[in-house]
């Protein structure tokens, strides 16, 4: 039914009743993923959704359990399209999730601008080091560095391809949110919603989810805190909800 | 022994042991003012501190019991730069307490540029609307609203009061985050850390404590949420300790 290659393992896709290939030495999702998909608005009945960096393609699947719309997803590793592509397959959504093996960069070009309704983005967290600190394995150090997509690059790119009054959503680390903060208005995009993670109380935050307005009027909220682990290093029902469904 | 004038109060400062005037109808302090004299970073021994639309004094005060450091406050209202002269008084604070009566904006060519070692500021919150929404309490206005100070006027100053390498602190609202960390930006204020307050844990934040280093490398964290009631609607451990010394 699925062709898995090399250390590829076909991992349930949490609360959604997907499916999804992973690999632990080429890509495999991280919550971040997860907590973008549910944390970004997306309209329910139709509409044009595009996810850039999108690796195996995680944010699509969950994505197509939230929205009958079009979604499309953007990834320059073609190992990793390859991936995508056939957990789309294998989840029978072709007719709802395209995969575009290609570079950001080209998409505005390529697809138009001001087309979609959504961005969204799980970008390469860290920059690009000397050669010597970087993961010898590429396709672990092209989804964590800034070898082939800066942080400006993936918003200058969401900025062209959303529709005016559409949305951008970005996860990333805190210590970029100045960074994100004054690219997003540079290009357009007036942050709205910022919700940060902690991964316990008491513990300084890991994680920030930031969705935008393309030329909205300045006006944020900051969403409760979402923790992820309680005293006992259990994850919180909060999380438990996202990842599994339960409550 | 202390002179209170009209509806004045002579009220303890929580945890610290020291008494402020307040008065229901011209200025009382907030919870803000308490959490920015508590969260910004002090030099113990020595240095020079100055705060920023000081009011009644009460951040000046509460830095008086962390640092042994020369602090200076600055009101422009001369109501309550009198009520903070008296309550600085009255705690036998003058050798390490002075109060300018003055404008902010004015205080970099009086006091001299990069003098400070850190600066505070809890400014007015709200842009200045129409003559009908403001309060009709010309104290309560000035101290709310950008009537005689904006953001970004307290931003200049605060940049240019403080030396490299110092620290400017600020307590605002979370509605102008974006507003406040371009600005401090442009001025060469690089935040550093942040602190979100939220009223209850699944609310969300409505404060945000950001303290910035003039000239300092990029390098945000977002410190451990501070969370103010529990579900019972009773102070947390966290708040009660700040605000009474206990835990």
């Amino acid at each position: 039914m699925v062709n898995l290659k090399e250390d590829e393992r076909l991992d349930y896709l949490l609360a959604e009743n997907l499916r999804i290939i992973q690999s632990p030495s080429v890509f495999a999702f991280s919550l971040d993923a997860v907590l973008l998909a549910r944390f970004v608005y997306v309209p329910i009945q139709k509409g044009n959704l595009i996810d850039l960096c999108s690796g195996n393609g995680v944010i699509p699947l969950f994505l197509s359990a939230r929205t009958k719309g079009q979604i499309t997803g953007v990834e320059i590793q073609e190992r990793l399209y390859d991936m995508a592509i056939r957990s789309i397959e294998y989840n029978n959504l072709h007719n709802r999730i395209k995969m575009i093996h290609g570079d950001i960069k080209e998409m505005p070009k390529q697809l138009g601008f001001g087309k979609y309704d959504v961005v969204t983005c799980n970008p390469p967290y860290f920059p690009t080091l000397s050669k010597e600190e970087i993961n010898p394995n590429e396709h672990l150090a092209i989804a964590r560095h800034e070898i082939l997509c800066t942080l400006e690059d993936a918003i200058r790119a969401a900025s062209q391809l959303v529709r005016q009054g559409g949305k951008v959503a970005f996860v990333h680390r805190p210590g970029r949110l100045i960074d994100i903060i004054t690219l997003m208005r540079q290009y357009r995009l007036e942050p709205k919603r910022i919700q940060f993670v902690y991964p316990k109380l008491g513990k300084e935050a890991n994680t920030i989810l930031i969705e935008a307005i393309k030329d909205g009027n300045p006006d944020l909220k900051i969403l409760p805190p979402l923790i992820v682990y309680n005293e006992d290093d259990e994850y919180t029902p909060e999380i438990r909800e996202i990842l599994y469904g339960e409550s």
